[in-house]
């Protein structure tokens, strides 16, 4: 692997997602991807006594989800990455102690699956891994009373706030063949441009997005044409329009092809603001969708950002702006769905659906 | 790089830190390490209008004086790897907005300091980075108002509780030489072993450093003998004691070479119960004392692990266990200081005192 330009990785032998899994809640279930997802628990307490153990839950559960679809053992393994929004990444911490095998705990906000996604690449083409899994989560209820209020507490849902999204997404990264391979990563900066409102992650969030794709396209002196798709994790629709903006404003036009994980996966009639949000949206649409779309062909190249606003709920009480960041990966189409590897399970169930399913639908 | 066996990264041209610093609190100044740290804040608001921004502050501070050490500007840094204990790790993030770096937000609670070295020492043997920043932070107040209760509140500290550390650590690490070198990395597995008083995180933490420890021996082919000194985070008296003896349970005698950065640092006239601990804690031991240390001579080579307790105040209301994790890092001697390199500007400040501190004073 070598550097390109100030931000970008470019894999040698590029990595392979060979397995993608997603476990979500009854609302993302009924949304326009609800078909494509592997798991969908029961209530928001997932047969556990707190919503935090819920999440926990359904963390340890993607990852044994995506182990299972291609028969692959714990001790497979040789790291684990992940992180999450509950203070101290405790749905990852929880979820790893399961798991006998090197973990790294993350944290980029909702950026944190791409950042798992890109650290866990440099250690297969360093040489270090044969596999790793990158998995996150986030939990609507648990989220809301940990940086907002409870919501029994009837705080105010201005329609630019997003919804947080229910959901883990696991994908398993290996040195075979047979899968999406992640031929780039682009790591952000932080950047802070002012927004100071918790409930306006968008705004906040849009020009960390549109600094990271810019430095990427730099980097790789590629530009927006090159990919078939440039996909955001959770800007929603504010932050989606926003960037959208500040790219037009440096003469770089996305607008044909780009779209944003958190306006795909809710739909108009779900009454969630701006769209979805947190750490398991990129995760389960990427894992459940995305990727999928790619290996059947409907993609040869998509530029996955996510984003994230790394904020705690006491910067804002102490009157600070909202720094974020984003960070991204380039998934390549490398062939077709290879027996005993790739995602066999999925073939099947995703065949018909992705064939109709095309890039003009998505917005 | 290479693998060795199931945790150790073994580098084959070892990431050097060429420059480290510390900022630490008035405690930990009057400490017996306190005039190897850089910087003293003068109360723990640090000209600041709140703990949480004091913390932001140290540590933006600590990454430009261990910039300035070698004469480097930020835009010399290919990435910032960092994280701390407060909920999302913000004194990191808003430390790293001021920085037009890449930014991986990490988060191994107390082991933060250690993984960061280990995920920096691999994207520069893996030729992605020349050189990167590791840092981290913590502040006794911030972390006890929000790990327990507020000061205030007047809440038990029994002999066994540990003291968090205010202070702020930050290494340098790259593909020149003349510095300190990591040869190896070691990244830990999550360990819980049933301990469920967050007063008493040594107990907790233990059996994690044991693990770590081991599986390093285990994988490196070396023995305790190989090490002038092993050494852990923030286990404090009494999860020293008992990792020692976790130790000898398998045969694994380090009685002679093992000591903790968090039984280092304050005196026992300090009221500081079993110990310093905090992400903070390793940092500034490590940047201020046992590199120069290792750099000086005395220890050619040394086993630096960081020991976290990944929980947070929720999950142990919830009647949840401690889960915890150890990364190691094997720092080696490769040389004596090199004109204009290396940590020129400490070599004055610490020729006289360290060469009369030798290992057996450690203890």
């Amino acid at each position: 692997m070598k550097k390109l330009g100030k931000q970008t990785v470019k894999f040698d032998n590029p990595p392979q997602i060979i397995s993608s899994a997603s476990v979500v809640g009854n609302k993302e279930s009924q949304g326009p991807l609800g078909k494509y997802f592997d798991q969908v628990i029961g209530d928001a307490y997932n047969k556990q006594q707190t919503w935090e153990k819920a999440q926990m839950k359904m963390t340890e559960d993607v990852v044994n989800n995506a182990l299972d679809k291609v028969n692959l053992a714990k001790e497979d393994i040789d790291f684990l990455l992940a992180g999450d929004l509950l203070n101290q990444i405790v749905a990852s911490n929880f979820a790893a102690r399961k798991f006998p095998v090197p973990f790294l705990g993350l944290f980029g906000a909702c950026s944190t699956m791409i950042e798992a996604m890109a650290v866990g690449s440099i250690l297969i083409d360093g040489g270090v891994a044969k596999r790793v899994v990158s998995f996150t989560s986030s939990h609507y209820q648990a989220t809301e009373r940990q940086y907002r209020t409870p919501n029994e507490y009837g705080d105010k849902y201005p329609p630019y706030k997003q919804w947080t999204v229910t959901g883990a997404g696991a994908t398993i990264l290996s040195n075979e063949t047979g899968g999406v391979a992640i031929t780039m990563a682009t790591l952000g900066k932080v950047v802070d441009l002012g927004v100071k409102d918790p409930k306006d992650m968008g705004s906040a969030m849009a020009p960390a997005a549109a600094d990271t794709i810019l430095n990427h396209l730099e980097d790789s002196d590629h530009s927006p044409s090159d990919y078939d798709l440039i996909i955001t994790g959770d800007l929603g629709q504010v932050g989606k329009n926003l960037t959208i903006e500040l790219l037009a404003e440096q003469g770089c036009d996305v607008s044909k092809n780009f779209d944003d994980c958190g306006v795909m996966i809710y739909n108009s009639k779900q009454k969630s603001g701006a769209g979805g949000s947190g750490c398991g949206c990129s995760a389960v649409v990427a894992a459940s969708y995305l990727l999928p779309q790619i290996m059947y062909g409907n993609f040869n190249r998509v530029l996955l950002l996510g984003t994230g606003a790394l904020l705690n709920p006491m910067t804002f009480l102490q009157g600070e702006t909202i720094p974020c960041i984003a960070h991204a990966v380039v998934l390549e189409r490398t062939g077709h769905l290879t027996e005993g590897i790739g995602r066999p399970a999925i073939q099947d169930s995703l065949a018909t659906k992705i064939e109709t399913t095309k890039i003009e639908d998505l917005s």
